[in-house]
C-alpha cells in the first residue's frame, strides 16, 4: 500500500520532492499538489495524476492526503505544520522548520503537546553516505572525544537578491544542523568574522564568512560560508578528536591524468553532491509513516537550528560574541 | 502497475535480488520463487508473499509472472533462458549466459529468430555509477583513442572449491564485459601469465594470474585476478587514451587521520562495492520491462563474454596466446 | 672558499644545524662553537673540529668566525644579534629574534641604522618545497586575490613544561610569519578561542586553541594549534581566493594498500616534515653570505611576528579581540 | 679534502651532472671535461674551472683525476670503463653499463678480476626517496612475498629519432634495474604486447607497449612504455603481496581546487621528477669514493640490465615470450 502525500509548494523543490516521489521512492504516491501560483500547481499535479490546489490548508484537510511534504516559503511553514498537527498528519517540512524563533516556538509547542512526533524538518544531509560514515565513526570513538570541527560550505554562486543574513539563514543552517546532529551537542554561542568581500561577489554581499561556534561540551566549530565561490559546490568536513581526524572524503568520479596535472571532480551544486541523501530522506521518511513513526529532525532541531542562526545574524551585526539560550527541551524530544 | 516478476534460484545471490526487488525498487512484486530445494523458495517467497515452486519450468508457465528473474546455477540458465524466449516472458539471467559457448550459441540463435530483444544478463557494473562515468569520460574523447586498459580485480577471499579456471569464468568474465562495453570492441586474443601462487590462497589454486587480451582495434587489456587478497574487495581501473588517462575514484568514505598516517576505506565485499549498482540494474531492468524495451547486456553480450573466457581458460592450460573466434553478429544486436 | 661559522648554542636546534652545516651544506665550514654549557659545547666542536667558547660573545669576537648562527635560548638572542651587527657579522638567528616587542625594537633599531641587513630570522618554512610551490601560486594568481587563510599546526606531543602561551610564541609563530609572507600583508588583530582541553593533554594545557587573525587587507586567518594530536606533525594549508583554493599537498611517502583501507604516512615530527627545508635554508644562506647579501626572513618580520604573537597571548587571556601596533617601517626593509 | 672528478662527455647528461657537482654536491670539484666537440667541453670547463679535452682517455689519464664520470654516448662507455679500471680509478658510468651483451661482459670480465669494485652505474631510481621508501616497505614485509610488480613509465614526449627498441633500451632500462634492485631477483624471460600505435606518436614509433617479465622467484612485472602520452612525465609503481600493496605516492605540489574539480602536479620531465634522485646519487657516490668505497648499482647490475633488455627487444620482433640467460655471476658481486 503507497503512502498518500500531499505536497504544499510546486517551486524547484517542491518539483524536485514531487519528481522523485513519483518517480523512485518505493511506496510513495503523490495525491495532490498545491501552491498559490495554482497553474504551476496544476501543471506538475497533471504530470503525476495529482489534484491541484491553489489553498495548502485546503489540501490538508484533503481526506485522501495521508502525509504532508511542505515546500512553500519559509515564512508559510508554520501556518501549515500547524494546520498539519491539527489534522494529525505526519509532516515533512523542508527547512527552516519557521524564520523566527517565536514562530518555531509556535510550532514546537503545538507538537510537544500532542501524544508523538509527526514533524520532521528537511535537514536531508543527515540522509548522505558521507555524513553518516562520519557519524558512525565518531560515535564509534575512532578518534576519541571531538573537539573541533572545521565545515567549509562553499556554492559557486548565488541566485539574485540573495543578502549576506541568508548566508546564515539559508546555507550556514545545514552546518548548524549537522553540528547538533553529529556531536550530540547544543551550540551555545557564535561569533561571526566578515572578510573583506571577494570582487566576484554581488555588491554588497558580505561573502566570505567565518562562523565560529562554541558547543555545550567545549567543541569550537569554524564554518566558512563562501556562496559565490564560483568552482563548484563543496561541502568538506574535518572533525579533530583527542586522537586523530575524520573527514568527509571527496565526491567519487573518474579520475583524470592530463594536461600536466591529475584531477578529480568537484559537484557542481547541491543536486549533484546531495542527491542521493534526499532519495534516502523521503525513502526513509515514507517507510516510517507507513510504519507509524517520525524519527527524523525533529521540530526541536527545527527550533534550536533558527535559534542558532539568530544569534549568528546579530553577531554579523554587531560584530562581536552571541550567546544562544534555549528555552527547556519538551519531554517528547528525549 | 507494478512488474510482477518470478525468481529462478532462492540461492545467495536469489534471495539478495528478492530482498531489494520487495523492499526497494519501485513497480516491482515479487511473486513466486522456484529452487530445486523447495523449503528455501518457500522460505523466501513467504517473506514477501509469493509463491513457491520447485521447478523453474513451472514458474516461467506460471501466468502471473510477467518477467524472470534467473539466479540459479550457470548450467542451468540455458534451460530457462529458452523456456523464457518460448513463453515470450523478458528475463534477467545472471551471468554467465552459459558456461559453454555451445549453450550460449543456442541461447542467442534462439533469440535471434525473435521480433526483439528479451534477454538481459546481469552484468551490474555496468550500472554503476563509477564505471558510467569512466564510459561517459571516453566516449566524450576526454583522453582520446584508448590505447590500453589496466584492470585490478582483487577479492579478500574465496569460498572452498574456488579454483584457477573459476578465476576467469566467475570473476574475470566481468572485466571481458567491461572491456567490451567500455570500448564498443570485441576482444580478440587472451594471453594468461601465471604468477608463484600466494602461500595464502588455497593449495592448488593459481592466484594470481595476469590476463592479457587484444581488442579488434588493438587496444592492450591487462587484468590483474587476484582472489585472496585479503586486505578487500578492491575493483581498479585505469584506461590510457592518446592523451592522458581515465581512472576510477577510490570508494567514497570517512577519511582518517590517526596513528601517523591518513586512511581511507576499501569495500569489503562485492554488496558494499556493488550494491548501488545491483540496484539500478534492477531499477531500470523493471522500468524498461514496464515500458516494453530490454536494453541491458544482451545475450550476444553474454555470449561473447564466454567465448572470450574459454580462450583465457585455454591459454592458463597451454601458457599461450588463445585467439577467439565468434560468430557472426545477428541482426538483432545491431 | 667555505665559509667559515661560528654557533651560538650547542643544544638540540644547535647541533641539529652543526651536522647539517658541517655533512651536507657546500661551502659551508664550523669553526667556533659557544654553550654556556662549555663541555656540550666542546664536545660538538671536537667532533667537527671546531674551537669551543662558553661565552657566545667571545665566538662573535674571533676572527675566525665570518658569520654567526644562533641557536641559543630565545632570551638570550638579543645580545648576541647585538654583538654581531656591532661586529658586522651577518647572522643567521633562530627564531624567535627576540621573545618580547621591546627587545624586538632595539635589535631593530640597531640594524636599521646600518647600511645593509646583517640578519635573518630563522623561519625555515619559507625554504620548505611545498610552502614555495603554494607561494608561486598565490603570487600567480592561481586563484585569484586572498579571502581565507585555514592552517592546522599539529604535533604529536610537547616536552614537559610547555605551557598554553608556547602554543604561540613557539608554534603558532611560524603561522604568523608565513601569513605575512604568503600574503604579503601585515596581521592587524588576533582573537583566541580556547576548546574544552583534550584529556590527553597535560594537566593545565589549553589544547587545543583556534587562532583568528586579520590581516591589513582584510583577509581572515584561522589556525589551529593542538600540540598533543597523537597521531603525528601534521602541517596543513588551504587558501582560498576568489576563483578556487590552494593547499599543501599530502607529504610524499609509500602508499599501503592493507587490512581494509588505503594509507599514506604523516610526519612523525618537524625533523621528518622540515628537513630539507632546513637544508635549504642553511644552504642559501650560506650561499648569501658568500657573495655578501642577506635576504631571508628580516628583523623586521621578526618584530612583527613577535608583535603579533604577543597579541594573541594577551587575547588568550582576555578572551578578546585584540589589534596589533606597529612601529614604522624602516627604510632598510624595504 | 674534495674529490677531484673528469667527466667524460659534455651534452646534455654531462652538463646537467657537472653543473650539479660544481653547485651543490658537497666535497666535490670538477676537475676536466672531455668531449670529442672539444668547443662543447672548453665552453662547460671554463665555466667551472677545469681542464677541456677533446679525448676521453687522456682525461682518464690526467693524474689530477681522481675519479671519473662517463656521460658520452652508450657506444663509448666500454673503452671508457675499461681504461678507468686500468688506471684503478672509481667510476660512474651513466646507463647503460654497454648498450651490448658482449661489450658488457668484457667490462665485467675486467672488473671481476679486480681485488675491488670501481664501477658504479647511473641507475639514479634506486636514489629516489620515493622508490627507497618502497624499498624499505617492501623489504619490511609490510605486504608479504611480492607477487606481482606493476609499472608505469610515461614521457610527455621523445625527440626526433626515437625507435621503438629504444623505448626498451632507452626507457624500460631503468624499470628493469629497479625491479632486480626492488625485488633482489633476475628476470628470466620477457614477452612484449604492442598496442596499436598512438596517432600521436612520431609515425613507425611502436608506442605504447607493454612488456610482461617474469623473475626467477615467479614475480610477475608489467611494464607500461608509453613515450608520447603527452601530458607529463608519469613514473607509478605498485607492488602486489600476499596480504596488500605497496605504491609509490603522487608528486607532491599544490593541491588547486578551481574550475569544477581538484587538481595536483604531475612533473613534466625526468629532472622535475628526479632532480633530488641525482643529487642522492652524486651525493653518495662521491662520499663513498673519499671513504674508498664502491656501492651503488654495479657493473653486474649493468650487465642483468642489458641483457632483459636485449630479451624484450627480441620479443618486440618475434612476438613471443624470450628467456633470459645470464653468466654465473663473479664472486666480486656477492
Amino acid at each position: 500500500m503507497a503512502l498518500r502525500i500531499g505536497v504544499v509548494g510546486a517551486g524547484q523543490m517542491g518539483r524536485y520532492h514531487i519528481e522523485r516521489l513519483a518517480g523512485s521512492v518505493p511506496d510513495a504516491e503523490v495525491v495532490a499538489v498545491s501552491d498559490v501560483y495554482v497553474e504551476g500547481a496544476r501543471q506538475v499535479a497533471d504530470a503525476v495524476g495529482a489534484r491541484a490546489y491553489s489553498d495548502g490548508h485546503e489540501l490538508v484537510a484533503d481526506d485522501r492526503v495521508e502525509a504532508v511534504l511542505i515546500a512553500s516559503p519559509g515564512p508559510t511553514h508554520e501556518e501549515f505544520t500547524l494546520a498539519c498537527l491539527a489534522a494529525d498528519k505526519p509532516v515533512l517540512c523542508e527547512k527552516p522548520l519557521a524564520p523566527t524563533i517565536d514562530a518555531c516556538l509556535r510550532v514546537l509547542e503545538a507538537e510537544a503537546a500532542k501524544p508523538r512526533r509527526l514533524i520532521q524538518v528537511g535537514f536531508m544531509r543527515r540522509y548522505d553516505d558521507g555524513f553518516r560514515a562520519l557519524k558512525s565513526a565518531t560515535d564509534a570513538g575512532r578518534v576519541g572525544r571531538p573537539l573541533l570541527l572545521h565545515c567549509r560550505h562553499r556554492n559557486a554562486d548565488v541566485p539574485p537578491g540573495f543578502t549576506s543574513d541568508m548566508m546564515i539563514t539559508d546555507s550556514v543552517v545545514h552546518d548548524i544542523d549537522v553540528t547538533r546532529w553529529l556531536l550530540g551537542q547544543e551550540i551555545v554561542a557564535a561569533t561571526v568574522f566578515k572578510a573583506r568581500p571577494s570582487s566576484l561577489a554581488p555588491e554588497g554581499l558580505q561573502d566570505p564568512q567565518m562562523v565560529m561556534m562554541e558547543t555545550s561540551d567545549g567543541v569550537l566549530v569554524d564554518v566558512e560560508s563562501f556562496v559565490t565561490c564560483k568552482f563548484g559546490y563543496d561541502i568538506r568536513y574535518e572533525l579533530v578528536g583527542e586522537t586523530g581526524t575524520l573527514a568527509l572524503g571527496e565526491h567519487a568520479g573518474v579520475q583524470v591524468r592530463a594536461e600536466g596535472g591529475h584531477h578529480g571532480p568537484i559537484p557542481a551544486d547541491y543536486r549533484e553532491r546531495f542527491g542521493a541523501a534526499y532519495q534516502n530522506e523521503l525513502q526513509e521518511w515514507v517507510a516510517g509513516v507507513l510504519k507509524g513513526e517520525v524519527t527524523g529532525p525533529s521540530a526541536w532541531d527545527g527550533y534550536a537550528t533558527t535559534a542558532v542562526a539568530e544569534a549568528a545574524v546579530a553577531s554579523q551585526t554587531k560584530g562581536d560574541r552571541v550567546a544562544v539560550e534555549l528555552v527547556d527541551r519538551p519531554a517528547l524530544y528525549g
